[in-house]
């Protein structure tokens, strides 16, 4: 069902219009100078939001360059604006793409600055905070330009359903252990109902430890032991899977060509004669 | 011994009756339309019934839904209770069904809300809320439904051998390096016996690092780098164990051709002649 | 040089009298009733052992069980030290054994204890107490009898080039990202010294966090987190190595056999006929 | 572009003397006996350096060690000068020496001190300080004497794009995950601002867990749950990652045969013909 990589783009350019087209590969395009020059800006500008709206948030850069920050800020946000409306100008599917997964992100990115200036109240301010950490949500564009992404993608698509296994497990072990440690160290040692230790359970397995609470009785030592330890081996697990599946992702690569005579069937990329017997191999088909 | 996974039903309908058979398809099966609806009826009562369980710990949950948590406690119980017998009778072999790690299971569920009713007071009322946790060992089912684990169960119960080992070889250090600290940083620091010392080392060498007993001295800081450095080298240990016993587990799903004459079914993908009399074998399936 | 695993016994029976051959066989072997027998009866005493000096550490234990861990203690160095001379008696090469590796466990185990008789004097009992905890490496012999820990160890022991490499490697960035640390944070916040700071970089690197000594400038926490993204990548070297390293010694149990014909060498263990050709292979050689 | 490794040494003897060209060999070579003891006697004055260094810096040992540190320093550092300058005279293309990364290791190494003489004044001591710890960077050099670096240098190199993707994915979900935190539980509970909180994503997520910010709310649990189920999944990829890269790098040892018509070198190891043209190969060698 979700087979297909969010990261490849699926669009062609919008019929009938030469600066449609000649626009279309300069912001979806990554071939010519021009489209590369576009993806390094729009890179450039990405990180430069965010890092306006994180040093924001930090009391002492707000109290000196608060009115800097406001003023990038709508700068930006502008900016991002006119290239969301451009986007959906040049391209050939223009709902499609405004219902896609990065059309909504480019959304989301401006939206929360907009939203400010018709939701005006101080009771609104920590909303309106809020909307704008939205904006971060762009970065994800950034993965679009990296072609290796898909691999990662394809594999873990592949893995899904062992991965899904593998989380009920924990979410089982996290449930069973948790109930075990509320009833031996109890509310007065921190573990003060059971939602609270499972969150010290998943803490535990997943060997973070903050130390925030920990077992105070012999009994809860030992318990937490056993649990560190089944933890400790079930890490193994996810890791396993991955490598099995990226390793096999990677053998796939490999070429399937019946040799004519002596039918040894699996051979490297680049190989044009049967390594076993010399004959000559089909021509070699195009295969993603 | 133990190679059958308990993940995998083996059992048939109780014979000579169409009820039975058409409710034993409902409750046992997941093929048809009927089963599968009971399935998912069966899955949103245990993840309620849990629910139930773990808010109810809560204090200020359990002040303002105290009473209606108690409806859907025995609620829960009674469907549950129905189900439980529903299974023993439409079962071709109950008592092998009661016997089985799941039939334990399903009465573990309800048997604690009916011992409430009958062990009646305040003394055992701490009793009774152990007991009630142990429905929690009901979401154990869903993995039933899940039809991946097979591949992990076997996979782990194939490298469980090398997983003794090497839980032999953790507890072995544990138990060396627990008694060093002991000595190196004494009861003083937070090392107060050997057991407290050896649940230290579990915390430290599985990287958990809770944080609440620490070493003080040099000396002490020295092993303990020391003790992390060599945990952390023998985390690869579990981690490449079970990669290698998964990709040969994966690699195992080799050609499944009979061969015609000694029946050995298994043969690697680029075979065409039978490994072991020499056979030719039937052309090459379509296969996933 | 070290490629004889430790694991595996190397001795014959004393020649020229047939009871020290039959115990011999008890002692040493595994493979009779009464060979068996013993090994399990020696697994006992040698938990039970450890329990003992385990639990005379608990304050609380101490002063309730001090004597009769006291009887035990005694009870478990006599058996030991007869096995012991036993073991000298029945073996072909008495002196190659005491120089073994078990030979000196068997040796350090019962030795604390005697000495305890002679060094008399409270100012010695602190000195008492460390030697008798050396009797903790018995467990050691543990991992005598259970096989599947030779091919870890011979895993290990192909391995240990890349894995010497690796911890140059972290020293190298434990000793730089130390050094760094102590500058920027400096001893008011805890980096009170360069080992200190390494101790600190040590424990971050590893993901293990205490956190008695964490970083408070904003300086250094960004040090922190890309030392902590450095170390989680790193992780991967070990895991990767041992990993690659294992699934080399489970692939090198299959036969190479270069067929007569089409010259296929790799067969699987039990092929008597080349998979591509059909041609019968020469007769399977004794490999280990 | 940096696919060769800079553990490799790529220098030649100065030309046209036949002095140089033997201190060369003693002071570049690896091969004859006067090489490998001056490699010796550098490993053991790096070590030496580096321990005088870090031990200065423990308050204890400089108020008792101080003055021999002192003289010790001095005599390192020029011991290294003079090895710096013989290197320079000796070599074939000294400026290029000069500007590689081990040349410029080599004069970090020895110029804090210098400079510690011509920059008197109280307040340069903490500069000179930060610069005598750059010496510790000598120790890079070790990697140099170690062979097996060049496989884990290689395979990192190839890995380097995947790696990079798994890098933006990690730091995009820290910026969302830490600003998340920063709305859910706000400055009074220690998250003070986004790059804070991305401080606690950080150590979070790698399940370091330092504890010295933790969740108060049961929402902020709820998503602390969350943010380390999705670390402790993530960390599969980069061990996978490298895993799948060594394992293919292990395997790329194929048998090197150069092909008599085309010269392609690589083949694999059941090759019997070029799978580029064709040609039949040699005879297969003996190989390691």
């Amino acid at each position: 069902m979700r087979t297909r990589s969010p990261f490849t783009d699926q669009f062609g350019p919008a019929p009938g219009s030469a600066w449609r087209t000649r626009w279309f590969h300069i912001i979806f395009g990554h071939e010519d100078a021009a489209g590369r020059r576009f993806d390094v800006l729009l890179i450039i500008a990405i990180l430069g939001s965010i890092t306006v709206a994180v040093m924001d948030t930090v009391a002492s850069a707000h109290a000196r360059y608060g009115a800097i920050f406001y003023v990038f800020e709508w700068a930006f946000t502008v900016a991002f604006t006119l290239e969301y409306i451009m986007r959906i100008v040049v391209v050939d599917r223009p709902w499609r793409y405004v219902r896609s997964f990065f059309g909504m992100v480019d959304l989301l990115a401006v939206l929360p600055t907009w939203i400010s200036l018709i939701a005006v109240g101080s009771q609104y301010l920590l909303v309106v905070r809020a909307l704008r950490i939205l904006r971060i949500f762009r970065i994800l564009k950034l993965t679009r330009y990296v072609g290796e992404a898909d691999l990662l993608w394809l594999t873990l698509v592949r893995a899904r359903r062992k991965v899904l296994v593998f989380f009920c497990t924990i979410l089982t072990l996290v449930l069973i252990f948790g109930a075990l440690m509320y009833l031996i160290e109890g509310p007065e040692d921190g573990f003060t109902s059971i939602p609270t230790s499972m969150y010290w359970a998943i803490v535990t397995m997943t060997t973070v430890g903050f130390g925030d609470i920990t077992p105070k009785t012999a009994l809860g030592k030992m318990v937490t032991s056993l649990i560190i330890l089944i933890g400790y081996s079930i890490i193994a697990v996810p890791t396993g899977i991955f490598t099995a599946e990226l390793a096999a992702s990677m053998r796939a690569r490999r070429k399937y060509l019946p040799c004519a005579r002596c039918g040894q069937a699996e051979h490297e990329n680049d190989a044009s004669y049967c390594r076993v017997c010399g004959t000559e191999l089909p021509a070699k088909e195009d295969q993603h």
